[in-house]
């Protein structure tokens, strides 16, 4: 290997992701990568974002990536900065996000013989990664430059097939290994490239078992739409047709992105966490048939109604292939793509007319939303639930909003309403973590012209404080509602909660961290505030200019109360109207 | 699977690890991880340490057990938090420290459903485990409680074989997790546990090799002893005794641990990277024949030295079974516990003549010493090479001294010198990163009462900031000296530097942050030093209580040049002396 070799062949990839149109790359800094750094900065379609945390670098190319639809590439040094990024490619993998992993690698001769720096990185990521290939070392000839371009051309194609995901690439690499300049002229690269093109394929289901599927749903009255995170094309507008044309109700969890956007039409019920868990409201609004779009939503009472009732005809559509059933209640699992199906079942169904199963959810979710609302006083320390309850209001007409997990993901299904607003909202429900979400909002946010919002909670943000870094370096902006209640306020909810011997030290963990300082040093706007007038005056008055966070102080200790009882008082009332 | 399996046998789990003394456990805040937490936390053996970062509470665990030489467990919940851990695996893997990870997970029929933060856990690190066993399912007959104390010693006793690892336990848990302590009475416990016992085995070779060895470097007058990171009982006064009887050198790497301590002789040499820096020098200390033992060194000029020698006969000696021979040059790969290999050659060594090759290599060391000892003036910009000479006289007699990745293990290398205190010197060198060095110098620290301290650049310190949280939650006392050259300095001594056009944006990286916020918030002391004298002053007052970092900040861009300006001088003195 000499410099001609390295400069032509890392020249040769790195153009060819170009031309594929992966423009973005997120690169942490280290010397076996120089190469693919140094011509990566080099190449003028390209935009490299250099982040030095590899597991942050990880979450935000995830989130510029999710908002960009397109693959992102992710470029660091050999030894363990490459297993760093294994939180996010776990991420990718379920929330089918294409990333294209390049690690540099020490050559053959320095593998597992007790080199510096030398971790075997065949297979690093197992089966998370869809494709993984140790490359050959950089050569020039004219059959090894077509061989990088088609291996590149290939990983790319394969991060998107569906279900799309990440695909590793490993990169042996000998010193010496800055590239020369000398030997290149981009434009002239560019003659060879494009030797392969792969075009998507998607799966569908024949006009027969369409046929079918229209005749039996159309017999029936009493069916639900069920729709989790799904970003499929103009799925949006086929989705509401098929409801309207079967008269079906959508439970539409927030990521479905239903809840928000000019589509947002009546049939979309937003308060079916809520809802469903009272028992006899649940038992009144059983279904016959449920047609299940997307990932599983958050919802719990929604999950065990179709867990404890088998009897419910479940029909999963993914046209990803997953198998998607955690209720162990799916009657058809249906490989199609989710678009085309809701289509073909559009332009053959007869037409209903309006159903009263239709209305009494509409009207239910309706009176649940009404008394929600108004529950949280202005002027008294915040009810967490208002948040979420607020923000449809308090954002912008176009914007991004990121959620937390653990509790802001579940707040949000219970408390944000429908809204004709623009709200492109996005989580990590994937693998669910509460690491790595400020990183993978800050790269959202990248992906974007438009303010970007994220919501949080303590633990999740101390979790990724290293992720502000892009907002400083990258000069990237991004609000952030912090909400603290020092400490993990998810498990007040769930049995742990008894355990009072262990309890705060296993599970509230409280870490008592001030994080003004934390935003000072990275150069953020900071404040803090405690009722939901305040709260509101700070969203108001935000200039989303680079980074702002508001800290929301909460109780974990009382929100369980005040939700309980909340929820308690509105199922009372929905009961005494509608259910004698 | 009811209450009373579940908390009978996580209790045995929990039983057996302490009866093999495995006490300390370090958990992160998690919900199906709830049985193993609340069951340790309530065992009267166990120290749990609760750290809400994984990735940071994986290399705390590193250090510690580094520092106690015993295995140190570590508990997440299922999903993404496992992957956390996966870069101080590695370095585990590498370093041959002894983990045992027990990650929550999903029971059967919810994995590989969609079901929410499930993740596939079956092999999640691949080949960086030792061991890995998917549970069984919690059961309380006594044949599956003698399975769980069966599978728990034999995972504590692979951790410990040679070479010593990480384990991965996977424990499927279903609802409900929190155990019932009414069950439980761990005194009753304890009369079943001990099932199995596991002695350690050593490897040994027989008495013929052993004299074929002797024979064979007592017929040697040039040879060289070469110790890299190690830790063997006893191995220090063993190899002293060889280096004597042979009158063969010790070129000691720091994390041998023969430069500091009260066995320190003459024959130790610590200038070794300057010296052999320099050609001619390097040719007229050539050896005929070299004995290495643990890791290679960080010393590059030695290195260099054996893989463009393979004329010099090369001893490897490693009793875990490894092949650590970057330098492709070994002559021979000797799998031999390395106290006995010494013990068993000094028993039948003739004793030697006192022998010029000794002396000479003893004098040069002593020059190069002396003459780096006065290179840095007091009151002007700190050189970063005096802070590791300065060490020795600051330190206390007895301490702990943890060292990052990058420049300082580099520096320390070149510039520390042989003393009597009893510094007990670590580092992550594995696999050489960046990542998770607080984090493993606060571990080194929670094993040991006397005071600790921590070298490290700041992209390190930055990379690992979350760590500082253990010494704020679990009251750990460090104190790190913070070398902040605001970026990557190592990448100006290589041949990067000379990209102008794209240095600070991929290697330089300044991140110009203000670490004293960072540090108030996670309640620790702060102070800035400029010049040498201010950094004695700083460490002669400090006072070992709580966290306290001491930022000194030197030139990148200057010190590259005053480094190699100085060797100059020194080896060209050496020359008129020895060489002439």
């Amino acid at each position: 290997m000499n410099n001609e070799s390295l400069t032509k062949y890392i020249a040769h990839f790195v153009d060819e992701l170009a031309a594929n149109d992966v423009t973005n790359i997120v690169i942490s800094p280290g010397s076996r990568s120089t190469p693919l750094a140094v011509l990566m900065a080099d190449h003028s379609e390209i935009t490299i974002h250099v982040l030095i945390d590899e597991r942050s670098a990880g979450f935000y190319a995830l989130g510029l990536a999710k908002a960009s639809r397109k693959p992102v590439g992710l470029v660091c040094t050999s030894g363990t900065a490459a297993a760093n990024y294994y939180p996010a490619i776990i991420e990718a993998h379920y929330s089918r996000v294409p990333l294209l992993v390049l690690t540099a690698d020490r050559p053959h001769e320095l593998r597992d013989v007790g080199a510096p720096q030398a971790i075997d990185q065949n297979k690093l990521y197992g089966e998370y990664v869809k494709w993984f290939a140790d490359l050959a070392l950089p050569e020039h000839s004219s059959s090894m430059l077509r061989y990088i371009r088609t291996v590149t051309a290939r990983a790319i194609g394969t991060t998107l097939a569906k279900p799309a995901g990440p695909v590793h690439l490993n990169f042996p690499l000998r010193e010496p290994l800055l590239p020369d300049l000398n030997y290149l002229k981009w434009d002239d690269l560019r003659e060879r490239s494009k030797f392969v093109q792969l075009p998507q394929s998607i799966s569908v289901i024949n006009e027969e078992e369409t046929k079918r599927y229209a005749d039996f749903l159309s017999s029936k009255q009493k069916g639900l739409i069920v729709c989790g995170e799904l970003h499929e094309e103009k799925f949006s507008e086929w989705i509401i047709a098929l409801s309207e044309k079967l008269q079906f109700p959508i439970l539409a969890d927030p990521l479905s992105n239903l809840r928000s956007g000019s589509h947002t039409k009546k049939t979309i019920i937003d308060q079916y966490d809520s809802l469903l868990k009272d028992e006899e409201i649940k038992q009144h609004l059983k279904p016959e048939v449920v047609i299940r779009f997307g990932s599983m939503p958050v919802s719990k009472p929604l999950f065990q109604l179709l867990r404890d009732h088998p009897e419910v005809y479940q029909m999963v559509v993914d046209g990803h292939g997953g198998w998607r059933d955690p209720t162990m209640a799916g009657s058809e699992m249906i490989e199609c793509d989710e678009t085309r199906f809701c289509k073909s079942l559009v332009h053959i169904l007869p037409e209903k007319k309006e159903s009263n199963w239709l209305e009494q959810w509409v009207n239910i979710n309706h009176v649940f939303r009404n008394h929600l609302n108004d529950q949280s006083p202005d002027n008294e320390p915040i009810f967490e639930g208002s948040i979420y309850q607020d923000l449809k209001d308090l954002l912008p007409e176009k914007c991004q909003l990121f959620i937390g997990n653990s509790m802001p993901i579940r707040d949000m299904d219970t408390f944000f309403q429908n809204t004709n607003k623009q709200i492109n909202i996005f989580a990590n429900r994937g693998a669910n973590g509460i690491d790595g979400v400020v990183s993978a909002a800050l790269g959202v946010s990248a992906a974007s012209s438009f303010p970007s919002y994220l919501v949080i909670g303590d633990l999740s943000f101390y979790h990724d404080l290293n992720g502000l870094l892009a907002s400083k370096m990258l000069k990237i902006p991004l609000t952030i509602l912090l909400i603290n209640n020092d400490g993990g306020g998810i498990f007040s909810f769930l049995p742990q909660s008894k355990e009072e011997k262990h309890f705060e030290a296993l599970f509230g963990t409280p870490s008592g961290l001030d994080f003004q300082k934390a935003i000072e040093m990275y150069g953020g706007a900071f404040c803090r505030v405690k009722t939901r007038s305040d709260l509101r005056a700070a969203l108001q008055s935000n200039q989303q200019k680079g980074l702002q966070v508001i800290e929301i102080i909460t109780n974990r200790q009382t929100r369980v109360k005040t939700h309980r009882e909340l929820l308690e008082r509105v199922s009372q009332e929905i009961k005494r109207e509608f259910l004698t």
